[in-house]
């Protein structure tokens, strides 16, 4: 049996969830609402001691690390639907995508990300509020990560952070003005993981992300949430959004 | 035909070297001199255009990024003296660790050796030949980092990164009081890609890696530098660096 803990179907979130849905696997869904800091609860340390979202429990062992799980499914569940290639050189450049967006396409858009969405949240709790969540937090870095959104990020981080996101989409356009996909000829994990971070990047970061400056970027985009797997993952998502709405409507509250 | 492009036997020149020495496969070593800034010539962009080593040429491939190369090499020769475990979940455990290495331990320790010994080098060149030098380099990333290090790291960069160097020999020590190999009973990727920094930290970091705060470190580091594969490894290239010296010194040079 397979369950997932997750936020909903974005960033590192949605690399897991996707490959599932690619694959084709059934599982359970276990969403952890990041605006109620329940990935920090306890009873969520007992899964992971990190206290970070995604980990899969596969029949009682729990995997962690995004990019780990997506790579865990295809050794696992070798022959379903492979989200990795063959051969041995096309999976090493696969692995450089994978690897390439866990150090280095991700953060750039996560602080900035954090800057506009976690700061005026942040900014939202009292003081005391604040430190009783964070305090919560097991990772170190984690902890300085929240105070940091919470007080601003430096404008020069920013600025640089920036920069690199300007870097990333020049890099994933190049590549994909080559390749209809980025590892090789054929949809890979590569995608799923790049994906998780450039989905809904035409929206939040318009003047990198649009069809001037990185059309292939956005046809990419656009291929991967037409596929059946993408298309009923974000179904189901919104799905779930609605339902507890729907069951608090009826009784009442 | 497998040529293997690095440094010497230290950091990430040393985890696809030790893989190729465990599995017993023949290979040629170009050894790249950081001294000469040769990983920056125009002839080793042509392997490898971020011009970074190591790079492995397999039959006319080029395969890049340490960890890659390593996995790389388990799935072109399976079975020949195999350093990925063959079950998922471990598997699983060992890219934790390589993952691991790679954003995190590895950096910490890197900043302060490049204070220690990137910096000195650097100030001991003339302004126009390091602007030369540095010039040359494809990544803006490294271009900041050469810049840095010329110019002395800030004192608040060292202090969190040395903070860090602990927290990382801490969970290493944790790890090894509860098995003898980091991703599972057997050693593994893990276990090299690991060893390939932590090795000779009991003498650049004694104050962070010695018998009495972390025993189990120091007996692991140990353990692989006994293995035949690590000796032989060693061996060579303390006689690559002396044959130079002594076709020099027979040529009366």
């Amino acid at each position: 049996m397979l369950t997932l803990y997750s936020f909903g179907p974005g960033a590192n979130s949605l690399k897991p969830m996707l490959a599932l849905y690619e694959k084709g696997l059934p599982f359970t869904h276990r969403f952890l609402d990041p605006a109620r800091f329940e990935q920090h609860e306890d009873w969520f340390k007992k899964i992971n001691p990190r206290a970070q979202v995604p980990a899969l429990d596969h029949d009682g062992r729990v995997i962690t690390e995004s990019t780990v799980i997506c790579e865990y499914l295809e050794d696992a569940f070798p022959g379903q639907n492979a989200l990795r290639p063959a051969d041995p050189y096309e999976i090493a450049q696969m692995r450089i995508w994978t690897k390439w967006v866990d150090e280095y396409f991700c953060w750039c858009v996560s602080t900035i990300g954090w800057e506009r969405m976690i700061g005026p949240f942040a900014r939202s709790l009292s003081d005391a509020a604040f430190e009783e969540k964070v305090g919560r937090i097991p990772i170190p870095e984690q902890q300085v990560k929240w105070r940091s959104a919470r007080k601003g990020f430096p404008r020069e981080v920013l600025e640089e952070e920036m920069r690199k996101v300007h870097i990333s989409i020049a890099r994933l356009e190049a590549r994909l003005t080559e390749s209809p996909w980025l590892a090789c000829d054929r949809y890979t994990l590569a995608d799923i993981c790049n994906f998780a971070i450039a989905n809904g990047m035409e929206r939040g970061f318009a003047d990198v992300v649009n069809e001037k400056e990185s059309p292939r970027v956005i046809d990419w985009i656009r291929r991967i949430n037409e596929r059946p797997a993408a298309r009923a993952m974000f179904a189901k998502s919104q799905r779930e959004k609605l339902e507890p709405a729907a069951r608090e409507a009826a009784a009442g509250r």
